[in-house]
């Protein structure tokens, strides 16, 4: 197998630094890391359990001389240096929205759609944090029957938009609990103790890009250009984990019973739905953990082929990093990691 | 116009607390004002701006006394008060589920179903405060199309568990903050940085009674036995102001602005939508106001007859204590509050 040599560009942000670590906790095979960061931060230091990692410029230089290169920053970031990473021979594996629309680019959850890899062209998207645990439940519901249409709300944690948000959801919620002063910097509004039914920019439909990569991300996963979806994204004052009310529709009726039978043999997902112990998926007990939660499974009393269910999953683990991870696993298996730098770093 | 004589049974309870303080910022005409407390709280006081009003036991000879009794405590209290108080002639109000989905009983949401005012016998329950918005919404909109579906989840803040759950709110988070421990009491689980999907009991079906209520309740309101809900009930760490998110199906196709005009002329719910100035309806806003809130009204993308909306509303006023008063106000206003007591306290 070949032992590929990697890049992370953004590897001091809340999804980077989840990145690096998962690289050594998975026993990732590669022969050598490099860490690209911004300006602010070349020069400086990424710790991983007793390594010290240099933090470099990201340049055509560095990129010839990896294999895969994994963004884990804005996509502004992924715009300008995935062109040059790709004509640099690597593989860039993005975890930034700038490509997952694009048709030449797979939008690939290894469980659900890892066919999708073989039509890569050097590129390779992984989706939104509320998309990714949403489409493997769709997908691992798909073998029951058809689904005819999705209602989803979502309840984000601050986590999803980096490290600077968690801060701000600390010190506002010290500043409410003593009576001081709120000063919203990264949300629009005060954060701690609220709700804020905004995530991303508003469109004309009156739908956020949130609540649209949502939909759009999630109908090119499943390739199912037509599925009806819509999706209500609120931010709530969680640290880390992503919540989700889902609402499904089938073609045919379900049974509650096969459906948590199904889930529960389904690669990524965990069922914990058991009311009687007060057992659902919770945000704080799925931090750090890489499946995807379901509980609360139930017919929808309101639609006699519907079920109703609750989600839950690390925005920062299966949600980002891990399923980028899974992505560079998934080639190594196909093979498809060629050593374009004419090394020899085969084991 | 009869001045009434009114006791407040639970003063002391989060709803209490602001059903006493609505009596006089809305100046209701009460000749006399009883305040009931538990063995604990009798021979206290409860201030109110600068009156100081003593804490009674609640007995058939205080009832006798009184031409309306407001209940603002759990269950229990109402199913063991409430006859006795309809025994001494009074009109008692419920805030609790107890008689809510009693024939015999009116479940009223004045600018929603006064009419059901007509048929009471003693008894007028008023809705669960999360409830209570999402009816309005849809009385409002019914004059556009009838309604066909609803799927709702909401984001509910602590204080619908009373005051004993927004200090354990309080507590929490800085515990959490301090990297303390955490020892839930009122919430089966931390309630700080967390989302519980989970209030009130489970039943067999995997529903709980809060998300029960919104679906039985609803349908006794809108005289609609057969209306199609679902909802998905959570708890947020959030201390004042129930949010929801909304999906409303209806039988022919609506405009968004008609719903919006619509919605603006209702009385009692007042729209905040101008996504451009980032203003949709946030908790924080809503805290201390009496109307419900709604944004964030587009179309639905997963039905062509359907409508997305995000409402919130103060859950201590139209969805709990606002509301009992309004009852009070209206029954009033129809002369139904006749003077029991064979004294003369008419103005």
């Amino acid at each position: 197998m070949l032992i590929p040599k990697v890049a992370i560009v953004g590897p001091s942000g809340a999804v980077g630094k989840t990145l690096v670590q998962l690289l050594y906790e998975r026993s990732f095979p590669f022969s050598e890391i490099r860490l690209c960061g911004s300006e602010r931060s070349i020069g400086g230091e990424i710790s991983v359990g007793d390594k010290s990692i240099k933090v470099e410029k990201a340049t055509p230089e560095l990129f010839k001389q990896v294999d895969i290169v994994f963004i884990a920053a804005g996509s502004e970031v992924s715009r300008s240096l995935t062109p040059i990473a790709v004509n640099s021979g690597a593989i860039v594996i993005d975890k930034s929205s700038e490509f997952r629309m694009n048709k030449d680019v797979p939008l690939v959850i290894p469980e659900v759609n890892g066919i999708d890899l073989n039509c890569h062209k050097g590129i390779i998207s992984s989706p939104n944090c509320s998309t990714t645990p949403l489409a493997m439940t769709l997908k691992a519901l798909s073998c029951i029957s058809p689904i005819t249409r999705v209602v989803v709300d979502t309840y984000q944690s601050v986590s999803g938009s980096g490290l600077p948000a968690m801060e701000e959801l600390r010190t506002q919620t010290n500043d409410v609990l003593s009576n001081g002063n709120v000063t919203p910097k990264v949300y629009p509004h005060q954060i701690a103790f609220n709700a804020l039914p905004h995530i991303d920019d508003f469109h004309e439909s009156g739908y956020t890009t949130e609540e649209l990569k949502m939909v759009y991300e999630t109908r090119k996963i499943l390739h199912q250009p037509e599925l009806s979806i819509s999706a209500t994204c609120v931010r709530i004052p969680v640290m880390v984990g992503h919540s989700e009310a889902v609402h499904i529709e089938f073609k045919r009726s379900v049974e509650v019973e096969h459906v948590r039978a199904v889930l529960s043999k389904s690669p990524g997902i965990s069922v914990v739905d058991d009311p009687k112990t007060r057992s659902y998926p919770l945000p704080i007990q799925v931090e750090g953990k890489d499946d995807i939660y379901v509980g609360r499974i139930r017919r929808d009393k309101s639609n006699a082929r519907g079920l109703a269910m609750w989600l839950v999953s690390d925005n920062l683990r299966k949600g980002a990093s891990l399923n980028a991870l899974q992505i560079a696993e998934e080639l190594l298996k196909k093979g498809m990691i060629l050593n374009k730098k004419g090394e020899n770093n085969y084991a």
